[in-house]
């Protein structure tokens, strides 16, 4: 049902291009509404199923694209503090088998990892053939949180816009894939979300006093993200910024994103060896 | 339902005596049925409905063992080709998020990796605090295929005997609970899977050649299994061996020992931090 309703790759660039205009190129972030809902294809429940049924789509492709192994995939997810990205990962592979898909959640670095570049402990975890990586939170925390606070200035964050876009190439030249996914949230749904967070008991324990400071610089990550966005939407890699505000809304897109990406491989099963054919085990 | 009817740790214990007689300690391989079903509560469709239940149980407690950090959980499967280890992780995770549960499938060590100790690249796969890991295989491949082949002799198969139980020791010291399940399969079991697999072309690039070879020294692989059972059942890390020709019941039992001992141990989400309390965010 998703396929067919949310499947041609014309329909799905006229979704993009009505959500942020030019969303593969420069754009301003102010111009995307993190309540818009342009993969919809009806209400809720209709929604929802459509992703059901991309997950289902995802498991299968998945098995095919290990088999294939002529390419890598690397899904990053970036996005504020309840933008998001756990539960996208939930729903978006929640057919694939843990074998299938591997997340890696970047926290701040520690003192070892800072005594290296700050690329060293992410080349480490790049997806290798067959492979379906799942970032939450990435190598673009290092243009974000040293912006906001000022720990580095405009010439070293340039710098790190330009490392990042030749390293992002260098993966996809040896066959990444790369899709760059931004959980855009307003300040109103985070609010919701955080109280939510507080009142119960079952997910107090996640809440961290430190996430009430980083809200309070709202207009700095939003600075931050909007001028990334424009630095590193590269031909190679993209960003695709998907409105959050909804949940549903945002499993679908990035669902919807992740299946067509996969379908459009057109990946197959190795050739066989022909010592197989007809051959009965004893 | 499965947890009322296969819930007790009294019956637990009984289902495991009854299957192979001092499962924990010293047993035979031989008196191992690999068609019994011990766990089984039903027909396979409540079986299975089982399953499902278990697997949203243990997705609850994933969740709870994540907050609580006091505990890591390494699960070792093993088994011969086509014994349903991969099956076993997709169905006992099925509801956990990918986040949730990180595995590992070892395949024979890199030329780099034989210049190191054989636990070298086992220990750096090891899950941390809160963590859940599988591997899909494990350091027993080294007590197994180099014991076959007649790689290494008697004593220095004893000494890897010891060392991965000193090994297995100071883990579960350090606070990892270990679950190491052995998928016991037939011969004619698997001669129907190998056959399935060639037979399906979905499934035909799965099948190696050497698959067969190691087929014809079944008799060398269960001698070798019988040996290792016996030696490496520790008080710490006992093995459990699960009969595998019916796949349904291997998921009942293995997703009911995962549950029983994830509940077992008493989780809790970490203390609120008082400042927390009737906190309004803004």
């Amino acid at each position: 049902m998703a396929s067919k309703k949310n499947g041609s790759k014309n329909d799905v660039d006229a979704r993009l291009a009505g959500l942020c205009p030019n969303q593969t190129k420069s754009f301003d972030l102010k111009d995307c509404k993190p309540n818009a809902k342009p993969f919809s294809i009806g209400d809720k429940n209709t929604d929802r199923a459509a992703v059901q049924t991309l997950a289902t789509e995802i498991d299968v492709l998945q098995n095919l694209f290990y088999a294939d192994r002529r390419y890598k995939l690397l899904i990053v997810l970036q996005g504020l503090d309840t933008s998001g990205k756990d539960g996208t990962v939930r729903a978006v592979f929640k057919e694939t088998s843990p074998l299938g898909v591997r997340c890696v959640g970047w926290k701040a670095p520690s003192e070892n990892e800072r005594a290296y570049d700050y690329l060293w402990r992410i080349h480490q975890h790049v997806p290798a053939s067959g492979e379906v990586m799942v970032f939450n939170r990435s190598h673009y925390e290092d243009v974000l949180v040293p912006v906001v606070n000022g720990w580095i200035d405009a010439s070293q964050t340039a710098q790190r816009y330009a490392q990042i876009n030749d390293f992002e190439r260098m993966l996809t030249e040896t066959g990444t894939v790369i899709l760059k996914f931004m959980l855009h949230i307003s300040p109103e749904e985070q609010r919701e979300r955080l109280q939510e967070r507080l009142d119960d008991p079952a997910k107090r324990w996640k809440f961290d006093l430190g996430d009430l400071e980083v809200r309070k610089q709202w207009k700095d990550y939003d600075r931050a993200y909007d001028a990334l966005l424009k630095a590193t939407s590269t031909e190679h890699a993209p960003w695709i910024v998907v409105p959050a505000d909804s949940k549903t809304h945002r499993n679908l897109m990035i669902a919807t994103l992740v299946r067509d990406r996969l379908a459009s491989l057109n990946l197959r099963y190795p050739e066989d060896d022909p010592r197989l054919k007809g051959l009965i085990v004893e």
